[in-house]
């Protein structure tokens, strides 16, 4: 059976850059060193772990296998209450991932140009304002120490990687590898929540707050990252018969409890959390010679499990 | 043809993200409006471009076509001395991708394990000492203005991103998308320059001083990205078969001259290039309703381009 502790978007370990796939020999716990990530998840709590609610998780169902998004109601409302309506629908359902591009985004929606009649909307909305940022006022925010180019202030919100600007008063999500976004046209409130994209490559932060992120994949990156990436512009395929066929993109609730997958995502608000961040921020194995002394926000691991079932 | 401008490394475009593939119609120019980036290349001299040394410059042909990666001989000269050999050798011939780990890297070399007896080395050093970094004494290095957690000072060498410290002297090439480093194992000094990674996800910079980078990719990212990504522990392929085929590695400066790929590199150390930075720093088209006003070292584009053949 797989490992019950996946580390979410392929975590490089301690030994990562070993010349031989061999694991190296676990080096002698000492009491006054600092404990590794796996010993800190493993050490998890059940409180340190939370499972995400199943009225904001996509279950995006491929011929590969299945990706789970967790949407960000509290970043985007509107955007969330189309995108459930859509899944609800079945909007998604039979459409595909129509551009691949690389060290960028991948995106899949309604495959028509502009010049074409879409598919219809069904009970959606077909005009949101635009979500690219909130007030921080009332979001429980656990914030990094650590520096940031592109943010006042970096650190977490409802388990997403965020920024905040304390002069404005404004939260949003950051455009970090597996951050969900919704595409528009130039006009600010252009997206409707039909067509999504997510980050495939180094974190575009330049597009934090100039569009709406909608959630962050949690499982299954590893089905969106390899797609072959698009020959036309911008990485779109160039020809139907390239696109990913998308069996169907449902809401967890919707389904029976044992067609779920009982995926749970470790909290960023606790100590423990706090504690495995100051393990990646200054690597303490044997392989770093040079513990980096920093960690960007958008190279901090936000580790899944799936727990063991009860006996 | 394909377009002669090509933006390495995939870059998110103007109206990267709109909803629709058509390309969005060109805005009117207006004298006082920032040139975009697409507008610089294309004003770009043939001073702006340099052609890699094919002394310098590896081809690894795949089933899927070629990947050029850039030798950098300024920060890694033993390895890059090795990695010479070894190519002119045909030590990698008949080898194979043997690792791809979801947002971190892809790997190839010896397959087998540190119990097993290795394929010969040839005429290329056992040891090479750890070149993690270089003197910053005698390295041109064009400084972005942009603050870097990681390092005191990013910027570019010899048309590598890197970082520097003036405190300790010391210059080194940054582990951005396309990095190309030498695996080892615990030991600093226990890589030899046969077994080779590339970044395909976010800049795992922690990575920076620690491990010898040897250079870079600058052309067929897209046919490591996609590769499958491994299910054994570190994203090493679990069986031999899932191993991806190197037919081989060639130093360019070996193959007769109509075997080559003609690609030019945008210079990193001019006007026109700070002019593409400033471009990318601030995005002043109509996609943008918020400039970010900064970059990370990562983000910057280094275009490429082959030059339409004399007539």
């Amino acid at each position: 059976m797989p490992d019950p502790i996946r580390a979410a978007l392929a975590l490089p370990l301690a030994a990562a850059l070993l010349v031989a796939a061999a694991p190296a020999p676990a080096a002698e716990t000492e009491a006054d060193r600092p404990r590794t990530m796996q010993e800190i998840i493993d050490a998890a709590q059940p409180s340190d772990w939370r499972t995400p609610d199943p009225a904001s998780t996509l279950y995006m169902e491929l011929d590969s296998g299945r990706v789970i998004i967790e949407l960000a109601p509290a970043f985007a409302p509107e955007h969330v209450g189309n995108i459930r309506t859509f899944a609800r629908e079945g909007y998604w359902d039979g459409m595909a991932i129509k551009r691949s591009q690389d060290n960028f985004v991948v995106q899949w929606g309604d495959p028509r140009g502009e010049d074409e009649a879409g598919k219809p909307l069904g009970s959606a909305k077909a005009r949101l304002p635009a979500e690219f940022s909130r007030a921080s006022d009332g979001l429980a925010f656990h914030r990094l120490p650590d520096p940031d180019g592109w943010a006042a202030q970096v650190g977490f919100a409802d388990g997403f990687p965020a920024g905040r600007d304390p002069a404005e008063g404004r939260a949003w999500m950051a455009h970090c590898y597996g951050a969900v976004g919704a595409g528009r046209n130039l006009e600010p409130d252009s997206s409707d929540g039909s067509e999504l994209y997510v980050v495939i490559g180094q974190s575009p932060r330049q597009l934090d707050r100039n569009i709406t992120v909608v959630g962050r994949v949690i499982d299954g990156m590893e089905r969106l990252s390899v797609l072959p990436r698009g020959t036309g512009p911008l990485g779109f395929y160039e020809h139907p018969v390239q696109y990913v066929p998308i069996r169907s993109i449902k809401l967890a609730s919707e389904l029976p409890e044992a067609e779920r997958s009982p995926l749970q995502v470790l909290r960023t608000d606790t100590p423990l959390f706090d504690e495995l961040v100051e393990a990646r921020r200054n690597r303490r194995d044997d392989f770093y010679k040079r513990p980096a002394g920093h960690i960007d926000l958008c190279n901090v691991p936000i580790p899944t499990r799936e727990p063991e079932p009860a006996q």
